[in-house]
């Protein structure tokens, strides 16, 4: 039968699209090695539509990975995945398999998955011809289980996994569920689109077959409200007001980017939490409002403290009203999080709103209902240098004071080690897996 | 405590909005009657944050509803609902709640939700303060058992119950999970913003409290390809070239809306069938793109038909090849959906996809892996005049013959029937509840 994309001459289209890849490619020597081997076939594999608009692009390759201070995408995609090959070289060919894939999807180019023992060559899902880019990142990191699972260092690299790179306690409150929680492989992908998202997890699940099965994964949304505006979280309260400045760099080295404390393979990267923290919108919904504001120290409608009467207004812990009482309580959100700021401990957070369906849930207070609610929340994702001096500490305090936990449970999640960016010609992880 | 946002006089903002609010009300009488509600209070609620742009608003009110020839958002989130009540003044209550709440919420005002017994009034929830309304529509649907259920007629509705809404046979192939099937009443919110189709779903919900249950939900995704351009799905394939034209007044009175053989309360409505149709990607994507497009009958890239060049050239299904095949192989999808439409069946299409994560599966051919898989595909959404002539007999065919059908497996869905709009001064289904 006819299958006119695989025989058709180019088209004036598809060699506009050649061009802008080539023009790209020019500041990025690695990805026109990825292009050259492409065009080294006998047929050129077709080129993608023209869905690139260069301010759609965020490069793959550099000294951070993308995804953590890039401002926040409308969507998320987050896979965690469990390692089922023994061998690090097997690794080793997923990372670089991941690595030129993804520098392709960042730049909307198609990715054609090898033929592989039995199984053929795959075509690219052509889902996204003709969409844009969406700013997609693809963010990596490695979970505990790399450097040992079991009291056993399958991989041999147990003595290269960070100090700062600690387990994580169980917090009070906590009702983490095992199939929902952990892995030890993390793709975090974000685009302004929720189906680039999912095509680049797709895509790069399908080169970990055999080598990686997927644990968990968990969609999210978050809303642009306009530049330079914090967004509203499920509860209706702004999130992200008191997030340190990332066009700070010497502030971003401080709190977000592992240092010379860390292994080379981990300077320049960061270890990110993720907490899936269902909310009881039900009630929170039921409750007044004045009674929200006290629980998040803040006004609903303006983002204030309740010390002053605008968003970035200070937080001031030490006022009292007329009774003496604090004005912001002992027991709020954002005393909590100022006091740990305060103590220097800072997460970086890029959290998304998650709705996950329904399900059968028996209510804590009257009126007693037991039936259908809603599977939302927030996706907590916290970036930071160490999480023995962030989450941690930070956490403590919360899950035990913290008012909000009234209406939040943290029932999944995992917590991985970033690496350092990828520089041109190299890989993903290189200088963890190729270390003695 | 200070609550500012109950005590601060009139911003210059919130007056300016009040004014678009009354601006937009002057053509629809029926809102400015629920303005005026409001307002008699003798303090006024505050009003939303200006997040109104013109574009961005689809009325409620009308003669159909919108969201069926709406062209489609991004988003949708469709929510199906037990009713609990056995009153049908309840029914009434919740009606004419509804009726009220959407009016707003397409309008981005805030739906308070009004003390009922021990609970006391409730605020919105505010997540939307200062967000773009995003092209907001509901659509409400009764299901088949609002006219009667378990052999009983609940309501005294049974004798309103249309004849072209017949229960749907079993098909070949379905693997209907009762918590994910059917449904007494259905929403369907769509926007081009998941928070804000969501929000409606949470206020409306909310209001059906000890009413009707929450059944299932699921969220959906739809790409912009960009104006005129037919989307394509997690297949890759376009998908939408072949519905009929909602422009075309005549055909979506032929097709679509229920004309004079109806009774009054569904003259200008619509019947919908949802099917959430699971797709084994991992397999889809496994296959070559030569056996794709004899599977759709349709070139992947292009969206032509197999007898064609470009995506909207006639389907010629009496084209054979040398061989004295044909060309469109008979048991390909658009040969399936194409003989339908010239036997005079007919469904307007606006489907979503999704993705709900990932389970176990056991695949169904070498390498017959058993692991974790994408719970990922189409929610389909077709609108009719009658089911008995056009989603039965067009599904009675593809069930048993569609070469798609090794891919795709229906797990849930339902099928409504959507009232006439409501007109100014109307509550939702008015014309069904007061007819003896």
């Amino acid at each position: 039968m006819s299958a006119p994309n695989d025989t058709s001459p180019p088209t004036r289209r598809g060699f506009l699209t050649g061009l802008t890849g080539i023009a790209a490619a020019a500041s990025v020597p690695a990805i026109a090695r990825a292009n050259d081997a492409s065009t080294a076939h006998k047929t050129p594999e077709p080129m993608a539509a023209p869905r690139n608009a260069v301010s759609d692009i965020i490069p793959f390759y550099g000294r951070n990975q993308a995804g953590i201070l890039t401002p926040a995408q409308t969507n998320t995609y987050i896979t965690a995945l469990d390692i089922t090959t023994p061998k690090r070289a097997h690794l080793i060919k997923l990372m670089q398999a991941w690595t030129e894939a993804s520098a392709k999807l960042t730049l909307g180019q198609p990715v054609a998955i090898p033929a592989d023992g039995e199984v053929e060559a795959q075509p690219d899902p052509n889902d996204l011809d003709g969409l844009s880019l969406s700013r997609l990142t693809i963010t990596f990191g490695f979970g505990p289980g790399l450097f040992g699972k079991d009291g056993k260092d399958r991989f041999g690299l147990g003595h290269h996994r960070p100090e700062a790179f600690v387990d994580l306690p169980h917090f009070p409150g906590d009702q983490m569920i095992p199939a929902r929680t952990g892995g030890d492989l993390l793709i975090q992908a974000c685009a302004d689109n929720p189906q680039v998202a999912f095509h680049a997890v797709r895509q790069l699940t399908r080169l970990a077959y055999g080598l990686a099965d997927i644990r968990w994964v968990q969609s999210g949304f978050a809303s642009d409200y306009g530049p330079g505006k914090t967004p509203r979280n499920l509860m209706g309260f702004k999130d992200g007001t008191g997030n340190p400045n990332t066009s700070d760099a010497a502030l971003m080295d401080k709190h977000v980017w592992a240092g010379s404390e860390a292994p080379d393979w981990m300077q320049g990267g960061s270890y990110v939490v993720i907490r899936r923290a269902r909310i009881a919108l039900e009630h929170w919904d039921r409750t007044k409002v004045s009674f929200q504001e006290q629980t998040f120290g803040r006004q609903k409608k303006s983002g204030a403290p309740l010390t002053g009467k605008s968003e970035f207004d200070p937080v001031d812990l030490a006022a009292n009203d007329a009774d003496g009482n604090p004005v912001i309580p002992e027991n709020s959100h954002v005393r909590l999080a100022h006091q740990a700021a305060l103590d220097g401990n800072v997460i970086l957070r890029r959290s998304y709103s998650y709705n996950d369906g329904a399900n059968v849930i028996a209510e804590r207070w009257p009126p007693w209902k037991q039936g259908m609610e809603f599977d939302a929340g927030l996706i907590f994702v916290g970036y930071q240098r160490d999480v023995r001096t962030s989450f941690i500490p930070i956490f403590e305090k919360m899950s035990r004071f913290d008012m909000m936990n009234q209406f939040v449970t943290n029932v999944g999640g995992g917590h991985f080690a970033c690496p350092r960016g990828v520089e041109a010609g190299e890989y993903l992880g290189q200088r963890l897996f190729e270390t003695a």
